[in-house]
């Protein structure tokens, strides 16, 4: 069976920096799936209308069109159970969706603000119109005004990933030993600045810097090969 | 073999306050394990001595003497796999080490803040010196001046809790549909405050107070049984 994945892509085709699409790029190669990434762009609706909306990542496996990060993992997890486990258990699937949680609500406005200037600036020209309008409606403000400061939006990342820092000191991974989709719902959103930006984020002797390298060589360099605009 | 659990204990030995020593209860009668539950004061360092150091939680299993609810947690998980599981696989051992992480960080503080001289009043009088001296060079003021604004504290305690309000909208319990670690690690916070004072955290209608009620009464109603403060 073949798989297409869905993701969002800049003006050039290569470059697909979605934060959601990357938690289901290192699950498939966590599986250790090969698939067909399909490049999008937001306006490009009528392409995955038959997953019934209109937001990737959205993957299509064999004929089954399956929509959001979330389900998409757990159709994995259900689909291909002699693979290795994304979840390493029924108690590390409620994990994952804790850490999710955790991090939607509290860490991911911190990228937001750092990164969607640049977001908006690699995206093509009918898709840049789209961003713009939609994303200033959802923050009431214009996305130059989004983050005034970065030293302090980079500050609060910093704050925010506290709970993560204390772990990663002990251990490589929230997963453990490995990673498991509880690292790579946060990680995907390293990716998100990655492509996007050379910004840095974290001090190099940040444990949390630590892991995100890691993550970068895991599966192979996966992460790692995809086209960015981060230097190192 | 018995199992021994000596927990702090107030003036009134009945009364177990201990965020900590709850986890372990909760976690005690998720496994369906009789113990002794012994009583325990601050001063009283010399009872707990075998277990190397001078805190409680301390379990005696048998010959062992264990100390840290973190490591008691994965003893009882370990020394009894045929009793239900306390994390419900390896990946949700990880998942609870990232709730325990991002609770005692983030969340931990607003309930000492709202009960911290509330535990002081229960102590008895030898306790009480004890645990004013340690906790005021701990946070650098006196008790009566932690908490200038409680409901700033009880608001920021609502706004913390955000992740889990996010879960528990859509599922009774963070490990599911039956409770695990994950649960007990927040819950043992939320009888801390039971146990020592009648404030009312949150508000009827939080999904967080809904899930704090059916752990009241889980594990037929270990928690509801025990002496507090509490009206309800």
């Amino acid at each position: 069976m073949s798989i297409i994945l869905y993701e969002l892509a800049g003006a050039d085709p290569d470059v697909r920096f979605s934060p959601f699409a990357w938690r289901i790029r290192m699950a498939l190669a966590h599986k250790g799936l090969d698939y067909e990434g399909r490049p999008w762009r937001f306006t490009e609706k009528e392409a995955i209308e038959p997953s019934g909306q209109g937001k990737v990542p959205v993957l299509v496996d064999g004929e089954r069109w399956i929509a959001d990060s979330w389900v998409i993992a757990d159709h994995l997890e259900t689909a291909y159970p002699d693979r290795p486990s994304l979840f390493d258990g029924p108690g590390g699937r409620e994990g994952a969706r804790f850490v999710q949680s955790w991090f939607e609500t509290g860490v991911m406005k911190f990228f937001a603000q750092l990164v969607i200037k640049d977001v908006h600036d690699l995206l093509d020209e009918k898709d840049r119109r789209y961003f713009r309008t939609t994303r200033e409606e959802r923050f009431g403000k214009t996305l130059e005004e989004l983050c005034p400061d970065p030293e302090a939006a980079k500050h609060g990342l910093i704050q925010a990933l506290t709970p993560m820092r204390q772990i990663l000191k002990g251990q490589a991974y929230l997963g453990g030993d490995a990673p498991t989709y509880m690292d790579y719902v946060p990680f995907g959103a390293f990716m998100w600045a990655r492509c996007v930006s050379d910004v840095q984020l974290l001090p190099a002797d940040d444990p949390v810097e630590a892991w995100r390298r890691r993550l970068l060589d895991a599966h192979d360099g996966a992460a790692r090969r995809a086209p960015c605009k981060e230097a190192a």
